[in-house]
């Protein structure tokens, strides 16, 4: 997303949270942490262990080269740990011991998700509260509802933000459930199976889990249901949301009159035109997202210990799903702070 | 889908449960069960109750008139009220009272899908016992494993097989959350705030609940998530098929022969050859409802108290994926009975 | 789709030129044609080919077992090769010679589609001419413009069915053309080369082409781009009309009362209430097509020579896309009909 | 998409083409040729048409206001007029006569997708010839033919690359006419209709469009046909290079040995092990681009004379899909130039 359309349809926070920058940074943390683990259970020297945790803590990667190794390689990995060991001597050989490049990115996709659930929690508890709010100032109004387009009979302005607040609140529960399904460390090695580790790698994974701020869980290189289900809460997010920006796109008609709206965008034509631009996009971003979620969902058919083709495809929609989801929470709490009926 | 493409890619039992046939005596059901209650809480006349319940017993409407209603006013529950007034008498006049037809509609599909679920259960139970069954037989058994469609290094077959078993078992689970959160009766009236039944419609909802085999809840006319969070469960469901679907036909290549199908399919052409079709097919009901699930999160996007462009859409595609999921299901075990390492 | 959907929104005349019994009948129409093209050519007996021309041109096959040998075969030439066989005594050696079963099926998918493309230029002819009939009907009346569902200033009703014509207008033509591109003799025999036709397969499809009604182009078995193109213009057709679809509804919303439609559809609940239902219908085919089309593209990722997985995908949305497409024309004719500013 | 994601399955090349900075040229230089145009015909006066074209010949707009321009207004125009005239004195109220946003933005779009389309045409060439040039190198070679997965029978080289080459010719073809409906002038003015241009709009766009590069049309500020069209070829371009990728991906399985693939990617966790990334990555992009035709075909379904939603829509999902087409032509011709049998 360019920086124009970003400032109109996506998130500044989230996308740092999902930058190259913090990407390769929970990866060094993982391999620190895994050297540490399998330096405490005699799987490498104890001082490699402490010398790769030590030397990598500001470890700054050359992003060309990783770049080109990722065009190479497919994956980033090869190369940064290249990079690692050239910083390491000795202790280099001890680095990334029994694990494998999907390890590293898994957990450290699962780690980035970890650190953006908190912020969509927050923005979606400041929605929750907003729309109390919101039927709180109009208590004892009602609005005309519409069936099918067409006006049917009146309803309580509470019983109209409840359409938007209750899928919200359940999408949000549902949201950090999936969330929590997903942020678990990913510890199987070259094949998947854990076989690498030497019959230590559940305890290698219940030591890791907790270092990097992930759950615990057998090995899921190739079950992508954890990707999938997490997309499809943010689907859900993005969705309900849209269903708000559609309704106050429509209540906002000006023959209609149901909803002001302050601040809206201008027309370069039009003078005296307020164009709601917020629940505009919000709809946009329900249908970018609801697509977005069908391709992901191609991903699901995942060939064999792994496949290059259904990860990258993962790649390629996972990160623009989540920024999307942000700039729905985002732009649905600009919307609400701006309505009044 | 047609007949022939049906005995490849569907699932007759399913769609059995999802004819209009099926759905119609649900909807007369809702009625029955409905008067039933008012009737109990006096809103309507009990004799007319009793009368309605009675009557409506054994109704057998008049399908051909259905479907002028159904194109005239593009749902199927005004004509199908006309017919059941016209059997009433008198009584005629206390049916329907208070509620509407998107409440009619929306409690007999949360019934169709109260019909299918345990059959869902049972088909992923007998899969889930395949698996063990499988890994079982093999016991001790290795396989090799491929990364990146390359040759990758032996992994046990409990472990290949536990890529197909445990996505499946996480994704049954969810599935009956999910269809848990659907089978909710609906009951809003007109506008969908439940202000038509004069304040009984918590009563209401909470005698009706039982009576249908539903789950008691808030009108949720306008709040589509637990649609489409049920449809995100069906597409995950036949997502991790498809893996297996796809793994099956990769390890029955002739050059890899890490997997015999027996009974494969014939080819009109070359007398000998064997083709996996059910793995195949797996794969496509996959992608057919990954893509399915974009379209139906596209109705998230439900404008005001009730759309009918999303209400319509969601009618288009989920019980196709219903049925797809069925035909994964049935598929899927008829492979794992062919299947052997 | 259920009868009762179909009457909604689906399209019996179209629905009966996808019949399974019109495909078969296809099949053997290209069995026949091939074997005098053979007959002629020397390529078999020409009793044979006399034969099977005149023996199977009322050929009625078991349907029951043509739907088990789909399911155990995954396509249904090789069962019903078996049951013209049966009725050909010794000649029965000389059909189906070095053709295979994709042959049949794309070429007879072919012809489903050569009767249905009259069907589809007549109604969008229709329907260009209804716009013009409109606008010609209000000439010298506005309406008020709307941009970003905001009062604008007024157009000319010309400008505003123009824009619901011209795009039509071009969509039709494109759909033409992509029909032609899709309408072509399929001859590859088993691996798609033409090979096993013994250096005739140019020859055989310029004669079986005309026959067929069909075009003559190279065998393009794992080509899969006349599909595709032909769904995107099929999905053009009812995205265009679902402009025209969610135009209507807004203008016949009660507050704008920008269009008078006759006929809108009855409530159960709402006694005087009219709803637009074909308007909201065409929205929700044209969401539909849109979605389905991408899970079609899909299929353009085509294993080697033949895939099992990509043809079902694109058994399983192709005819439901045409189905659609057939299904908005039929409304948009009926709508248009009843419409007026 | 990430630099380091862009390095694997991006373009840098089309990303650059697609920049804001570009955009905002080409709008710029729109404005310039509609003064020079109303100038001549004397709409404005011809000095300020001048001072118009001279002063914004080199303008520098400041980029961080026209992001808050884009978030206030949901497009950027109206800010970025505001700077143009800030420069202009007073011929600054000659500037922008008659037009609106989207006239600029439509255009200046159509004006990236004119410069887009010659590398693509070229690498499209590129990559023909390369297919020539693979199957003179292998003539008189046979390859085994695979159909539903399985071993089938040998076929020539030429008849194997044929099946990559015929579909990528064709869809060039296609791209290319689609490309050329779609650079077409936008000139409608605030509601579409060409009215604000007091009978001039028909010969303003024939001066316009030379101009800037760009074919004559009537206004199709509704009629999205034409963008639709051309990702459904965008689709398709990436959809048969990702048959190309899938079939190498299995050609490549060591058990097969069917094409040898020179610097392919390394392993993290397995030394000698050679991935095929750039095949892996053609079947993500074919698969991202399908669904993202979905998504995008959404957007015909456009609101009355301008829909905030459906153009958002437009814009998130048309730019990304070019790019992945690119970055498909760009991992082909790696793949091609890398492959033998």
């Amino acid at each position: 997303m360019s920086p124009l359309l970003t400032s109109l349809s996506g998130d500044p926070e989230i996308e740092a949270l999902l930058s190259d920058e913090a990407m390769i940074a929970h990866m060094v943390q993982f391999e620190r942490a895994l050297a540490m683990a399998e330096g405490e259970l005699g799987m490498i020297p104890e001082d490699h262990a402490r010398r790769i945790h030590q030397e990598l803590k500001d470890f700054a990667p050359d992003m060309a080269r990783l770049a080109a190794g990722m065009e190479r390689d497919g994956v980033v990995v090869p190369e940064l740990v290249r990079q690692m060991r050239a910083v390491l001597g000795e202790a280099g050989g001890s680095l990334h011991r029994g694990t494998t490049s999907q390890d590293v990115i898994d957990s450290a996709m699962a780690m980035q998700v970890g650190a953006i659930l908190p912020v969509f929690s927050a923005r979606i508890d400041g929605l929750l509260n907003g729309f109390d709010a919101l039927a709180a100032r109009h208590e004892g109004q009602n609005l005309l509802a519409h069936t099918r387009m067409q006006r049917a009979l009146p309803i309580p302005v509470a019983a109209k933000v409840k359409t938007w607040r209750a899928p919200l609140r359940r999408a949000g529960a549902m949201l950090s459930e999936a969330g929590r399904e997903l942020t678990m460390v990913q510890l199987g090695g070259p094949v998947g199976d854990g076989g690498s580790f030497k019959g230590n790698d559940r305890l290698l994974a219940e030591q890791l889990g907790p270092r990097l701020g992930l759950g615990v869980a057998p090995p899921w290189h190739s079950e992508r249901d954890r990707v999938a289900g997490f997309a499809a809460e943010l689907a859900k997010v993005s969705g309900v949301l849209g269903k708000f920006g559609t309704d106050v796109s429509l209540m906002a008609q000006g023959e209609h009159g149901q909803v002001r709206v302050e601040e809206a965008g201008a027309s370069s034509a039009i003078a005296d035109k307020a164009n709601p631009v917020a629940a505009e996009v919000l709809v946009a971003l329900a249908r970018y997202n609801a697509g977005s979620l069908g391709t992901l969902h191609q991903a699901l058919v995942h060939e064999n210990e792994s496949s290059g083709a259904a990860l990258t495809l993962e790649w390629l929609v996972l990160p623009q799903m989540i920024q999307t989801t942000g700039a729905s929470l985002r732009l649905a709490q600009r919307l609400l702070d701006r309505i009044s009926f």
